[in-house]
């Protein structure tokens, strides 16, 4: 076999991909233990029926043949009105290309900031595909490191050293693994940080209708900042469409004319029916979305209330103030979020992430995500803080 | 606004995309004009309404969740068995990653194969999106020239001084656009070359259904030649499932397992939903596929009789063995193949692609596709034909 690309096979620098305990849990389940699975985003409902009707009513009336590559004219403009109406700043069809999913867009937005061996930026802790993303686009994956001491927001004065020389600095508010939303003065840091080191803001909003307290805000909408970000987005968590692999890119016409040609190479386009579902999705406005949230919202609550309680010295969740995970501080029992979490599995069958998964920084923590029904939840919190309890050193 | 890669801005290497015609054509039948377009590869069919039915039982049925990234074992190991059967060559779950069409495949082949700045080579006339697929993924994207004298096929000569320092050479067959099915001798020459420089061999065989003369042969069937070539397949022509976006990668099983990394951060997958109707699809077997092949061989025929008949000094047609396209000779007009499509679709409605859209060595050259009912088909050849002996120079 020829040698394979240094890109490729450095994808993941030399480590796991951090799934470990994810693997470990889907195959005790599928060898039939009863585990229950804190571990991915899914949800735990199905793509609601109507959007899959829609689906299938536009491929048997004949949208089976080839899709425009930058999207359907009718979904680019109403993703165009829903980013528009969202945040304020002025979006047409030409800001929007419309993308198998939002990771698809996190892609080609740094194959369109970044040069082989350039510098893109993240920060950490992170969903775990950020660093590969950057590295797949044959940039340089540099963390900027959080603690949690200031609840894992960025400061900005971590920001300056490592944006010097840098072209991108991927943001995502509402964030994950850390729950939080990203407030004002965090983004207005990250602006002048951008805007003084020119480089692009790459802004992961995925999670943008699970906001449980403040507000949701875009830094494209921020003063001149929509010239230097690049959103992505998707319907995956905010109308349970996971599987269907649709999201969109949005962004200045000139990045976005070019991203559309990348996506010819890349792709060539998603398909059609997928396109008019999801675009009747949006038509239905934010009730279906609240509904989809608010189980998150209210199992959030839930959590708070059960690790208060119980958690003692041993467990302290971060304030989580979106997404549909809760980072747990489980430093008091002097394990890593690693061990704690493969011993949790073995001893309790209860999976959550390690911290470890998404960066440094949330070492000696583990996520939760909120995807099991409440009573489940409810008793996995339980025996997860009994655990951590018997484990604090004496 | 921050700069955008030169990657990205250099896609089209400065050109256009050669699509300037078909777009031309879109917009007069979109202004109402009477247009044929003979322009693009989609089938004058629609997916086949058993295939849309299986994939809204599987939504319906719950498979809305995110699929496994590298794709379903159920139709990784259909797609096995479909290359094992069709190519004699052992294939297994492990040589196989799902990927969202042929394109996709193409791409992921060409960033497993290529790091930054290193040469990659293909086969000049090309299907358009190629140089732009190498580019893409960072690499010098280098033209191996042929000639309509030897009916447009690569000969090894013309090989060996660009194989020189390169890692990898495209290969298209059966050939889109010069209808041609590459002959045992030809392929052995390209392994020789692949050999002797340690090549990548990224094989497009999306139209490995499609063969009216002679018998498809898969570079990766010759002897050692399974360690050093990937494969881009899909469902797209064969199933007339375009607007599906279904394909897949198919190599050595450590190439595949990076490019399962890969996908992890360029797309998170195909949908489950798309996949289990492939699936069933391919579980038909070769009828529905020969069914949906028919129309272009009887085409194939139709066009060789016309063109034969009435094309006299001015228009010949290549032998024309696969694939749903046929390349005209228009050499003898005097005009460019550009000059010629735009005349033709200004004076007759009639939209034919200019062989200069596929590189240079198809100059002088239209490429027609079999696209459009039979009797449309006929007259549309006819009047193209008329139109081009009126140009002959005197």
């Amino acid at each position: 076999m020829p040698q394979l690309s240094t890109r490729i096979t450095g994808l993941n620098d030399g480590g796991s991909d951090g799934w470990d305990v994810f693997y470990r849990a889907r195959a005790l389940v599928a060898a039939g233990h009863d585990i229950t699975e804190l571990t991915i985003g899914e949800h735990d409902r199905r793509t609601d029926p109507t959007i899959l009707q829609d689906m299938h009513a536009s491929a048997v009336g004949g949208h089976t043949g080839y899709a425009a590559v930058p999207g359907t004219d009718g979904l680019r403009d109403a993703v165009a009105a829903r980013v528009a109406e969202r945040t304020g700043v002025a979006t047409t069809r030409d800001n929007v290309l419309i993308t198998p999913g939002g990771q698809a867009a996190l892609f080609a937005a740094h194959m369109a900031a970044l040069d082989g061996g350039q510098t893109g930026l993240y920060i950490d802790p992170c969903y775990a595909t950020y660093p590969g993303t950057i590295r797949a686009a044959g940039g340089r994956a540099v963390a900027v490191a959080t603690t949690p001491d200031t609840g894992f927001l960025p400061h900005p004065r971590a920001l300056a050293g490592p944006a010097r020389g840098a072209r991108s600095l991927l943001v995502n508010t509402p964030n994950n693994p850390a729950g939080r939303v990203y407030p004002r003065h965090t983004l207005d840091g990250i602006a002048a940080v951008a805007e003084a080191h020119d480089l692009w803001v790459i802004s992961d909003e995925v999670y943008d209708t699970q906001v449980w307290d403040g507000a949701h805000l875009s830094p494209r909408a921020l003063p001149r900042m929509a010239a230097r970000t690049l959103v992505a987005g998707s319907l995956s968590k905010s109308h349970a469409m996971t599987g269907s692999r649709i999201g969109w890119l949005v962004g200045p016409e000139d990045a976005i004319a070019r991203a559309a040609e990348l996506a010819t190479v890349t792709t060539y386009g998603v398909p059609g029916f997928i396109q008019d579902a999801a675009q009747a999705a949006i038509a239905r406005g934010t009730e279906p979305e609240t509904d989809v949230a608010a189980p998150f919202r209210r199992r959030r609550d839930l959590l708070m209330r059960v690790v208060a309680a119980e958690g003692g010295e041993a467990v302290r969740a971060l304030p989580a103030e979106g997404t549909m995970y809760v980072l747990l501080d489980i430093r008091a029992t002097g394990m890593t979020g690693a061990a704690f979490a493969d011993a949790l599995l073995d001893a309790e069958g209860i999976a959550v992430m390690p911290g470890e998964s998404f960066g440094q920084a949330a070492a000696g923590h583990v996520r939760v995500a909120l995807t099991v029904d409440d009573a489940r939840l409810e008793r996995a919190l339980r025996t997860l803080a009994r655990f951590a309890r018997a484990r604090v050193p004496a």
